[in-house]
């Protein structure tokens, strides 16, 4: 399994990532899910995945290929966020459609999710949720963030804190804690964890980017702390005593 | 969709769930979810239901009709929970059974899946989930609280709060939290919230329980603190600038 999260900011895009993968309980291994495309000053695209790990590394792959080989359409070329996320979805299709009729009894699934993010110049910062049937949507107006893989643990506290106008360094860390609330709750969610802050109009890369190993002190820390003070938040709520009365 | 949850502490017995229903858009209705079979000084069964409302009626049903006509097995000749809990996993399966092959087209699905807990005289409290294939689990020793329909959202605060030695007031307060958490993040889970405490050798109805409606003070309440309390809990987490540096 996968969580990974991308939120859309008035000050530039978020984007967090867990990096486990799984095929089978003896296959667990860590596989970067974050992968980013950079050309300075022009622009800047950052990208998640969750689902089939060989549908989305295929797709990767086929996405630098043919900005190596400066194909027909490439993420060079694009004129619109828009438009690469229809690119991806397109790859998505085509490498889901190969393997498609290959399996060996059920159970099997090519299907892969993306979330796609950034900028050209020109232009504003973008987020896409590309599904694997190919097609995507934007995230909300009211509630701008975008999750892929197993995304329920952690949306409570997202759905508290995000909002167009939060600090980048208040969303970066919500991220943190929904990854962790994730991680604590589903054992297949597993550290490293990526947090890279595109902040609007950079076109660069040289943008906050950390990957947090499973024992970072930070990370430690932070858990420590969320873990104490939500104990604490929980206590200090109403006593049911007001309505079963002293008795309860 | 339905959120139900029950615990299973040293001193007795948590129910709670929530009471919408729905079979389409326009069908979205309450139902109770909770139900409670007494039979005073022998022994007191508690169960919560989620699926197929047809099937869960129908299973609920049947154990009343088998009561009134004195069937061969019925609750009061019971020697275990557990006993009771394999009649209402085969009065399930053959419910849904009558159904298998009706359905016009796709996505009829007449699953339903029950948490049944109580206590019969002479033995301990005891708290099954009963799958819709008709077999059961208990609770995790370590963890003792089982839920159905759309666990995710309110899993995390449980997973941090329930023990086995928790106090019964703190557990019920959780599983209010729990209900409330996963309201906000899901349209489809609504009031009214059924809360019941069964205390352990009581063998009776006399036991605590409350039905919150929407608006009910008590639950405003505690909705108001537990955003607050968890946005200050947030707010308290040690800063990004522990890794990013002051210029985050």
């Amino acid at each position: 399994m996968t969580y990974c999260v991308a939120i859309k900011l008035n000050e530039g895009l978020v984007f967090c990532s867990d990096s486990r993968t799984n095929a089978g309980p003896d296959r667990v291994s860590t596989y970067s899910k974050l992968h980013r495309f950079s050309i300075h000053g022009d622009r800047q695209l950052m990208m998640v995945t969750a689902g089939n790990l060989a549908t989305s590394q295929a797709v990767v792959a086929q996405i630098e290929r043919d900005l190596k080989e400066d194909a027909e359409f490439n993420l060079r070329k694009a004129s619109y966020v828009a438009d690469i996320a229809d690119y991806v979805g397109s790859l998505s299709l085509r490498e889901q459609g190969k393997h498609r009729g290959g399996a060996v009894g059920g159970g099997f699934n090519a299907e892969a999710t993306f979330i796609l993010g950034g900028q050209i110049k020109g232009g504003d910062p973008e987020l896409y949720m590309i599904y694997p049937e190919g097609n995507h949507i934007t995230a909300s107006e009211q509630y701008p963030f975008l999750q892929i893989g197993e995304t329920k643990y952690g949306k409570p506290i997202l759905d508290r804190i995000i909002r167009p106008a939060t600090p980048h360094e208040t969303a970066m860390r919500c991220a943190l804690v929904s990854l962790d609330s994730t991680m604590r709750s589903n054992a297949t969610v597993g550290p490293p964890i990526e947090l890279l802050f595109y902040p609007t109009d950079s076109l660069s890369n040289t943008s906050h980017y950390y990957k947090f190993e499973e024992n970072d002190p930070y990370l430690v820390k932070l858990r420590h702390s969320w873990d104490e003070n939500i104990r604490r938040a929980f206590n200090e709520l109403p006593p049911l005593s007001l309505v079963f009365g002293a008795d309860i």
